[in-house]
């Protein structure tokens, strides 16, 4: 039991370590020290640096999961499912709880040019995603809620290139108004209030 | 002479290394190795690594003027030279120049939440060409080339999402059609053919 909370304590740290420098910049050493453990001591948890760096995907998977997938699916479907996916997004991208920000963003860019278990990891993830955005939009067209045109996959596109526009725009440029540039754009393509 | 040109081939180099590595990964060492220079041959051009970490970008700004900017100004006023921009904004990303891909992409990610002098070059060249974009907006506007809204810092806003989604589906997700998904999106902001 303690082991398992110990395990999650340096998942979370290794979370908010990644959002800020990258899954590259992860360093058992500095780890442990954040967590107060051993290097051998954190090795006790995870058997090598991929093996870390595969969980902190992991878990930032699942946190994802719980906090943009999970409650927007709640909602009725149609518009109503999609905006709350998008909304949480936007929510989950500028969290408290992710202090450099959307850890797949840093990710995408970190290992585009990497291939490897890591990159595949999140390939999928980014897939998943999309496919559950797309998911979303084609059940919207189907509820008569927008267009047949654009397409649920270009919906999908376009929405995941707002977000990152706007995590750029807020992160990088420090514009205050990036979150209604984000929702204006989302207004023209899912219509409503 | 020939100093400027070692020079100007270093920064090609460097440039194609950052395209795929990120900025941080710049080894002096390596990329002298590149280039057939000593570590101390590499050092009379460059006094440290930040230094050529500014040059780099200093570079890619201006090639990125030459080949997407400038190109499209003579292009006529309103949606021409808008629309030639995005497809020069398209053309830079996949070249075969940058292996990486776009390396303002890669350094917005690695740079957000890295104060300092290079992040403030960065933060500049971005700012610029997001002015760019917009002026061009506002032009095809007054042009009556496009309807009064959305804003022109809207649609640069919207553009800068498209070329993001862009780059993340074609090089991390590896998708056939990730161009005309690019297209069809600006189609429906821009108008036109």
């Amino acid at each position: 039991m303690k082991g398992a909370q110990t395990k999650s304590l340096i998942l979370e740290s290794a979370l908010k370590l990644v959002s800020v420098e990258g899954l590259g910049a992860i360093s058992i050493g500095r780890l442990a020290k954040s967590v107060g453990l051993s290097k051998s001591g954190l090795f006790a948890h995870f058997d090598s640096k991929n093996a870390l760096q595969e969980e902190v995907l992991e878990r930032a998977s699942n946190e994802f999961v719980a906090s943009v997938v999970r409650p927007a699916l709640k909602k009725p479907r149609g518009i109503p499912r999609l905006q709350a996916m998008f909304d949480n997004w936007l929510r989950w991208a500028s969290s408290g709880r992710l202090p450099g920000g959307c850890i797949f963003v840093g990710a995408a860019v970190e290992l585009d040019d990497k291939p490897g278990p890591l990159r595949d990891t999140l390939v999928k993830t980014q897939k998943d995603w999309i496919a559950t955005l797309a998911t979303a939009a084609r059940i919207a067209i189907e509820e008569g809620h927008l267009p047949e045109a654009p397409s649920p996959e270009q919906i999908a596109f376009e929405l995941y290139g707002i977000m990152m526009s706007y995590h750029l725009y807020k992160r990088l440029l420090g514009d205050r108004h990036a979150r209604s540039k984000a929702r204006d754009a989302c207004h023209r393509i899912l219509g409503g209030d």
